[in-house]
């Protein structure tokens, strides 16, 4: 992919954002996508293979969401994107913008490669295909403001072992507690703040509620994965915690 | 190896095509070569480190093939670029184009990345040493037309257990059945086209035919390796598959 | 971080030195530091983000040392370069140079990198924070002269299971041999000087005495990890090797 990038635009500067998103885990990239983006500078053009589909029925696509470009396959990868208002996607059609001879399992390399080199060669967005108004979406998991409190769930386990959740920074009260598999653990600042072994919540850097074990595994610790509810409670407020 | 680069050549961009290659296995990292070099742009050096032989008596290669440039150690990682008629070979042993202290253990460092970087700036391969006429090549697997179909190899088990094969697309009916480890696989365009746990053929991103387990190890579920015999027929006039 | 630093600096080469550093361990960052850096062209910045402490009380670090510039977290992982004479340190401490929201778990991302991308565009590293005398160093194993021998101790298992010692190339006499968990080892030039399983010394590419087992595993064969007790003999005047 990037010898065919460097060979239509060898000025561009590449960067690898991550190798290590789940094969075929459209969700995953989507989280990946989503926590690096607004780090990139403006004009950034974003690639993203996460490809079950390849060679089937699935269109690729060129979208623009505000000064940011992306190109990929329509599975979902692009969601977070989609969820704002200010977006537009084209279906990656024109023949011209990618390899002649194209593969039909690997359209990263001769599909969207190309297509990601000529637009940060300044290729328009509308000349790849046509107007796609319904780009495929993931359900995406969010918090929600409930009698309880803010309830949510675990939308990815990292490769340590965290539960990284639905819950941002913006809905957590600051005194907040979080219940998961009838535990109730503390939000901290930073792992500084507990001891080996203990759980802790804490806000990652992707700005998402975190569950962890300080030096251990919360995903082995709890037994539970991606779609375990969880609850944020100001600790004035929380219910009793169960043994 | 790249502070090396690019001390001695700062506008140069590095590309790392792969760090996955079996610690000391020359044949896939030529099969990784082969795959990757026509989709780099004319005049890009190709530096492989895969040196298993360092600070013996091995040879160091310059090579000039059609439009590329290749440097690293004679030992049949650029078999695939001296199958054909125009290559140039020169050994790589003019001490100013290589750092004043030389280690016996990290040549990738000393050696052969100074050289690329020359090689880069313009350096003419003939300046590095003399004509080397006998560089090392590997036994090269390839397929053969017979009475019963064409017959090839399994040359690399990929991460996934799917078996590479030395059969080429240009070397399959478009009806294409292969027999392998006494099983009969169809041969099908993408993995969309059979179910999760199948045996299924395809031509790979690298142009050889593959067999695979979809969502499976193909190397597993038919308990063969590099070297096992494969069979491409025409379904038309294929043996009946044993059970 | 990549994203950060190209916003700030977009003509900036960025080259990956290590993804491999054990979690959390500055030692081992410190070794590959060392290892490196004078293979890069002087004015390189150096960026280390092995930071266990982060968003707690340890202090962020802009150093010079020579001609080359370092940015990281105070907790020893440039203990090497503050060996010499000719550093400067300053706490990173200047809001200016930072992301406006840092984040207590990614100073990386949001304090050095932006500092790391400031000081390549030609920012004084004095303009960072006021002067640091006490930077944070590691006990630094280091090789001693003693009447039995050299005596140094195993400073990190590589993923090999390769010993890499305290003692350096400069400390070895030519026809050394190095005792090692009650066995005599004798030290020669390259792999090729062994047999498959044998025990062997050799001068790594950092210009570390290395123990090793030719194709296998000497941390494992040997017993030993990281504060083993090595001696280097001269082989004419070697002690009798224990069984």
């Amino acid at each position: 992919m990037k010898g065919v990038i460097l060979g239509i635009n060898p000025a561009v500067q590449i960067v690898d954002l991550s190798h290590e998103v789940e094969r075929h885990d459209a969700l995953e990239a989507a989280l990946v996508l989503e926590a690096a983006v607004a780090f990139f500078p403006g004009g950034t053009v974003h690639l993203a293979v996460v490809d079950p589909g390849v060679g089937g029925a699935r269109r690729g696509l060129v979208i623009t969401a505000g000064r940011d470009r992306f190109v990929g396959p329509d599975n979902g990868v692009f969601t977070p994107l989609l969820l704002g208002e200010r977006w537009e996607a084209f279906e990656l059609s024109a023949t011209e913008y990618r390899l002649s001879d194209v593969s039909p399992t690997f359209h990263g390399r001769d599909v969207f490669a190309p297509a990601a080199a000529h637009l940060a060669l300044g290729v328009g967005p509308d000349r790849f295909g046509r107007p796609v108004h319904d780009p495929v979406r993931l359900p995406w998991p969010a918090a929600s403001r409930t009698a309880a409190g803010i309830a949510g769930e675990v939308v990815h386990v990292d490769r340590f072992g965290n539960l990284v959740t639905s819950i941002c920074r913006r809905d957590l009260p600051p005194d907040a507690i979080v219940q998961v598999a009838g535990r109730s653990v503390p939000v901290a600042r930073t792992y500084g703040d507990v001891a080996a072994g203990e759980l802790i919540g804490l806000v990652g850097s992707s700005g998402r509620l975190e569950v962890a074990v300080c030096e251990g595994d919360a995903s082995r610790v709890l037994d539970v994965g991606r779609g375990a509810f969880v609850l944020a409670v100001s600790s004035s407020s929380r219910s009793s915690p169960k043994k």
